[in-house]
This record gives C-alpha cells, sequence and structure tokens, in this order.
C-alpha cells in the first residue's frame, strides 16, 4: 500500500476501504506517513468527504490508536456527553451529579479551557483542593462507590487525533464535518464510553456557524456511533448568546450550585434535562426521554443531584463549605457593572466575542501553556430578548484589574440593543435516530 | 501574511494575489513554510484552479527563485522549445541546427530522460566526445558563433519548481494543469527565454490522457506565456505511439541524422516542419508559418540544416566522423526482429508501454542516479495503420543481452494487430493565440 495511491484514490472521489485506513493512521500515528502527505489528503477528504463506513473506520482507528480506557468494571451503561463548544456552557457540572444521582454511571473525562471556550477542569479547580489527577483504579473505585467522578484526559488518549488535529489546524481542513465527527468519537469511544450524547451548538459562538452545517454534523456522529456499537443521541442547540448567565471558572460553579439548588438560569436548567434525559434513556435508566425527565426533576427538586454533587466534591478532596457558601469562591477584587447605553430590546450577545471578553481578563488561555484566574468573569444580567433601560446593569465584569478598558470596548461592541427582538430558540432539534 | 489564511482563502475559491504568490513562493524556496502547508494548498489548488493571472504569478516566482539565465548578450530573439513527454521524440535534435540554419538563434538547455521518457542530452552524449557541460560565456560564444549549442540544465533553475514538483509527485498533486502549466514556463523562463513554443502531448504516452485535457494545458501556458510578456505558441500533438521510427539514445541519434539528409520518417519530419515554423515566426524570420515553413524545406533540402548539426557536434567537442558513418553508433551486440503474430494492420503501439520496454534494455532510468546505455533500444519497421504479414518483422531490438524475454513479452502486449486501422492523426491542433 503506497499512501500517494491512497491521496488519489480519494482525491478522484474514491471510497477507502476500512483496511486502508487503518494502514493511514497507523503509519501516521508511527511517523511512518509524513505530515505533508496527510495534510494532502486531509484537504482532498475536505473536498470529497466521506461514507459512513469511512469515517466510522477512522474515528476506530484513532480511538484504537492509543490508550483505550477500559470502564467494564463499572457496573451499567457508561454514557458520555460531548457539547462542540460553547461559551457558559455550564452543563457537565450540573449533568454529572445530575444523572448520577438517578443511577447512571458516569465516568467523566474532561479537558481545559482554550481560547474562547471554558474547560471543565478549569471550573472545578476553582474549588479549593478539587484534584483532578486520579488513578485509573481510584477513578474506577470512586464512579462505583458513588456513580461519579470527573478526572484529566489521559495524555495518551487518541494520539492519532491529537496529532491530526495539530495538523489541521495549520492547513485549514479543520472544518470538514467527517474529519469533526471522528475525532469527536475517536475521544468518546477512546475514553471508555458505551453510549454518547452529543450537544451540537450552532450560531456565532459555535464552530458550526449555520443549521445546516450544525445537522450535518449531528447525523453524521449519530450514524457513525451506531456502526461503531455505541449507541448515540445529540441536540443541536443554539449558541448565538452565551447559555446560562456566568462565563468564567468559579462563576459557572456558583451557577452550577445554584441550578443544583433548583435556582439556576432558565435555559442552562431546560439544556440539562434535554441532554440529561437523553443520558438517562441511554443507559437504560428510563423508556422515553418523557420518563426519563421526569426522574431527573424529582432528582433535583428533592435536593438528591445537589447532594450528588457534595459528594463529588468530597470524595475528589474539594472543600465542600465553599460550596455551601459559593460567595466566597467570587475574589475577584473589582466588580464592575456594565450599564446599557440605551433603552430598549438587547438584539444581540456574541457568544464568542463575550468568551474573548473573559478570556481577556484572565478566565481563559490564549495559548495551552497559560494559566487561568478561576476568580474573574462576566455575569449577564439580560440576555437576548430581555428589555433594559439606559444605564442599568447589562452584566457585571469580575476582574482582578481595573484596567479593563479593552475589555469593555470589546464588550459594547457585541451587546446591541434594538427597539424590538425575540429570545432565540435554545434547541433547535433532538436526534435521537 | 499567514500561510493557513492563504490555504483558507484558496479552499474557498478565493484568488491569491501576486503578492501573495511570491510570498508563498519565496518562502517555501527559503523552507520557511512548510512542506505539509504547501501539499494542503497544492491540494486546493487541484481542486480550484487558479486565474491565468495567478499562474503567471506563480510562474514568474518560481522562474525567479534561483539563477535566472542572460541571454541577452545573444543577438537575436531567443526562442525556446518545449515538449510535454513523448517518446521516440528525436524533434529537439533535429530543430535546434534546422532553425539555427535559417538565422534563428538557439541556445538550448536540455535534461535527461527519465522513465519511459528520453532526454536530450542522453541522446547527444552517445556521439563520442560530445560536451554537455559548457560555461555560461562559453555556451553564448557559441549560440553567437554558430546560432547552435546545447547544455545540461544548470542545478539551480527554478529551485523552487524543482521543490514543489517532488511534493506534487508524492501527494496526488501532478494532475493539475495551472501547476504543470507553470511549472513548465517558470524553466523555460528562468533558461531565459524571449519566446517559446509547444508541443502539448496527448494520448497513452503522453501526460494528458485526453484531448481536452490537453487543449486546456496548451491554451493556458500560451495565455500565461503572453501574460508574461514570452510570445507563446503550442501545438497538440498524438503521443498514442511513438513519434518517428527510433527509441533509445544512438538509433535516434542515427535517426536525427537521417531526418537531416532528408530520409526521416513522414511524422517526424512533419512535426518538425510545424514546430520549426512556430519557432522562425516567434523568432520574427518569417512573417507567416508559411512562409518560415519554405524556409526551413529549404535548409533541409540544401543540406544547410545537416552541415549546420555537424558544426553544432564539432564545436562541443564531438566526434563528426560518426556522423558521417552513423552505422559505427550502433554497437549493440544483438540486433533481435520481432515477428507479427499474424497477418493484419497495427492498430496499436502503446507508446508509454514502448518506452518502458526500451528502457528495460537500458535504454532509459528508472531513478535518477541510473546510467543508461546509448547503444539500445527499438527500431520500428510499421507504424499505426500499416499492414503487415505473419512472421515479418515488427521492430528491431538492439539489445546488449539475449535476457530479453519480459522485453518481448511486454512489446507483444503492447502491439495490437487487427483487421483495419488507420494513421492516427499527428498533430491535432495547432495554437498560435
Amino acid at each position: 500500500m503506497r499512501m500517494v495511491d491512497l491521496i488519489e484514490k480519494k482525491r478522484d472521489g474514491g471510497v477507502l476501504s476500512e483496511q486502508e485506513i487503518r494502514y493511514i493512521v497507523d503509519e501516521y500515528t508511527k511517523n511512518q506517513i509524513p505530515d505533508y502527505q496527510m495534510s494532502a489528503l486531509l484537504m482532498a477528504i475536505f473536498y470529497e468527504d466521506m461514507t459512513d463506513e469511512e469515517i466510522t473506520a477512522l474515528t476506530l482507528a484513532m480511538a484504537e490508536s492509543g490508550e483505550v480506557i477500559d470502564l467494564s468494571s463499572i457496573a451499567g451503561i457508561k454514557v458520555d456527553k460531548h457539547s462542540t463548544g460553547g461559551v457558559g456552557d455550564t452543563t457537565t457540572l450540573i449533568l454529572a451529579p445530575l444523572v448520577a444521582s438517578v443511577g447512571v454511571p458516569v465516568a467523566k473525562m474532561s479537558g481545559r479551557g482554550l481560547g474562547y471556550t471554558g474547560g471543565t477542569l478549569d471550573k472545578l479547580e476553582s474549588i479549593p483542593g478539587f484534584k483532578i489527577e486520579l488513578s485509573e483504579a481510584e477513578f474506577i473505585r470512586l464512579v462505583n462507590d458513588s456513580q461519579v467522578a470527573v478526572i484529566g484526559q489521559s495524555g495518551n488518549l487518541a494520539p492519532a487525533d491529537k496529532k491530526l488535529y495539530a495538523l489541521r489546524d495549520v492547513t485549514a481542513t479543520v472544518n470538514s464535518i467527517p474529519l469533526i465527527a471522528s475525532s469527536i468519537m475517536s475521544k468518546k469511544i477512546a475514553a471508555g464510553a458505551d453510549a454518547i450524547v452529543l450537544d451540537v451548538t450552532t450560531g456565532d459562538g459555535a464552530f458550526m456557524k449555520n443549521l445546516d452545517d450544525a445537522r450535518r454534523l449531528a447525523h453524521t456522529m449519530v450514524r457513525i456511533g451506531k456502526l461503531a456499537d455505541r449507541q448515540t443521541m445529540a441536540i443541536i442547540s443554539d449558541m448565538s448568546q452565551p447559555l446560562g448567565e456566568a462565563i468564567g471558572n468559579s462563576l459557572e460553579i456558583v451557577e452550577a450550585i445554584e441550578t443544583l439548588q433548583g435556582k439556576g438560569p432558565e435555559d442552562l436548567v431546560e439544556m440539562c434535562y434535554v441532554l440529561g434525559s437523553q443520558m438517562v434513556v441511554l443507559a437504560k435508566k428510563a423508556e422515553t426521554l418523557e420518563e426519563a425527565r421526569q426522574l431527573l426533576e424529582e432528582a433535583l427538586n428533592s435536593g438528591a443531584a445537589f447532594e450528588k454533587f457534595k459528594e463529588m466534591i468530597r470524595q475528589q478532596g474539594g472543600d465542600v463549605t465553599y460550596i455551601d457558601e459559593p460567595d466566597r469562591l467570587l475574589t475577584a477584587t473589582h466588580q464592575i457593572e456594565l450599564p446599557a447605553k440605551q433603552t430598549g430590546v438587547v438584539t444581540k450577545l456574541v457568544a464568542n466575542e463575550l468568551g474573548i471578553a473573559a478570556m481577556m481578563l484572565g478566565a481563559g488561555r490564549r495559548t495551552k501553556e497559560e494559566s487561568v484566574d478561576h476568580a474573574v468573569g462576566l455575569k449577564l444580567h439580560k440576555k437576548v430578548g430581555e428589555a433594559v433601560q439606559e444605564g442599568e446593569a447589562l452584566l457585571t465584569i469580575y476582574s482582578n484589574t481595573d484596567a479593563i478598558d479593552d475589555v469593555v470596548e470589546l464588550l459594547y461592541q457585541n451587546i446591541e440593543i434594538g427597539q424590538t427582538g425575540e429570545e432565540p430558540p435554545l434547541i433547535h432539534e433532538i436526534i435521537t435516530e
């Protein structure tokens, strides 16, 4: 088999066999296929697309290119959740204890934030003492004992994907549905998922800028999940504005606590019920999405989900006194309100730009090497469709410096106030098969 | 300027500016742009094509990436000729003295053969004593004195093209009209051509397998030649069967001598007149192609062209006694006739496969490092459309070994005899503007 022939085959619209794709991924991982051949193939895939069978073969080959986490010693169906990226997306922090509290085992590997998107690990590390590095044995013991644990992603999970992603990033081949789908699914499978729930975001703040692309990506991943013997469901959610009200690590922990106490923002709560219901159904703890939702609502309202959250924090070394007094987490030296410049209705809150503003405050990383400031971020008081009076606070900036002119300027540029405006739909579609 | 943005621009159908193309070629030549980004761009160009202005900018940037030969001290318009590759293509050996004999200065840089295509340098080196390595000053002096000289290509001619071609070869991006056109034209311009005549071959033995592609390539090169201020003409010729009757180095020298003596194969003679007429017109030694052809016919018939050939050989150290007794060049130890297995009409002589058969005998190189055997090759006795009797010789194999079973087998596989067959057209189109 010669790589140049495989590039030509794909370039001319051919379908690569499972064996050919396995060869490409294995040899590339071993540095036996050079980057310059792989990038030519990636560009050909960008133009020619891949069949579901090709994407599935690519996904499995990448998943098996490194360590594959074995969660078989955890009883039950392990359901993982993945979002294609958002701003102020606190769902994982809420969903993990919520679904665990109805008996779904949650063995979650999470990542750190980069650019305008936050990472669950960074958020959890806002809680003093919380440890995200556990041995695999300890991780499995925790999930078996209390149904939930969240750890950092292993360095050797799907190395082929890591190598490919770095290459795609510099060769303008990121925006390809088969490559995005296989990248996401390979990591979930390598992390040991039996079933997968996907939140495919769409809108300005998301990777998929339009609904058609989001729909194609969601359907592709659901189909290849099935071909790879992992039951998969997806929702297509709106990310034109941030989800919930908090953007920033401590701020989102506080928002998660409030949500688990029944005081969360309506959109975030709804998103958690929708995604959580899918997780519960895939874990076979309920027959229908409606039944699953009822279980989750009961767990939230009874306080069981919140107790599970505290249990999770405690088990992993976190200081739960902060959970009982969450205001102690908000240590930013400055809290500055951003007043509306006119009276009207909020018509736009550009999610990715607000994410960048939070990053500029220190909540996120420009590069992987940077550290984050857990205390800083934004708390929105008005969302799209809400009325606002001139001078009324649109949001509060949590900052550890008062040199925030550039942040303020960026925020004003990305918040529009008009005469009329409507709340955007939260969820565009639910894709269960 | 970031390469990834330029890849994305081309990928999305954008037009790269002259400045952007110059940046890409310059930085790539300096190894400041890695191969993996360049190959992604090449694949995007494969799909998105380039405008004439883009191809011209690419051509000039590559031409200027290394040494540019200055032929301005040679009086007159220097016309170069290039063929996109053929088998048994002896035209350069004939055209150089032929057009020189009517006053067109020929300062020719030639290459060596690779694979199934022969190279003019290898052919000339069949003549004992002939030197292809001359200093630039000596080269120019010879052309000024006697209107013609042929030397080896400088190592640093269009290094960007050399680097790009090696990359294209392993990334399935060879077959792209804008990349082929710019590669050819950049080398001609770097070699100092004021005007260019192109022989775009088509058919099984050629790079362009079909007439449409050949036509697109020819028109593209003629247009970009004009945009680059180099008057350019082209013909589209048939390379489904070899040109002339000889394939192999000494054999083609003998064929060139016979042609210059007025005893050449009809197709080769015609090709030389057609290409030569274009060269004469571009050099402004005649007003029309018809007038140019008349000049060339006179030069051939009067013996002036043959005398010019001998002068060229003598000037570059070649032993002209071989030119007067060309049979002395045919030193192969074995001359084996290949008999027809049936009576009928030759319907197919697959050019590239016959070229490979000659290569297997030693006439050509599998890799750049191999040496060639000047004495071996094939001499065709029948061409497509000609009648043949069972047992009659189709061709003679000139070999220095009698272990030629594989060559014989390959030849029989690629010579077809049917009941009826026609001579293919020699020249499909003449493109003068």
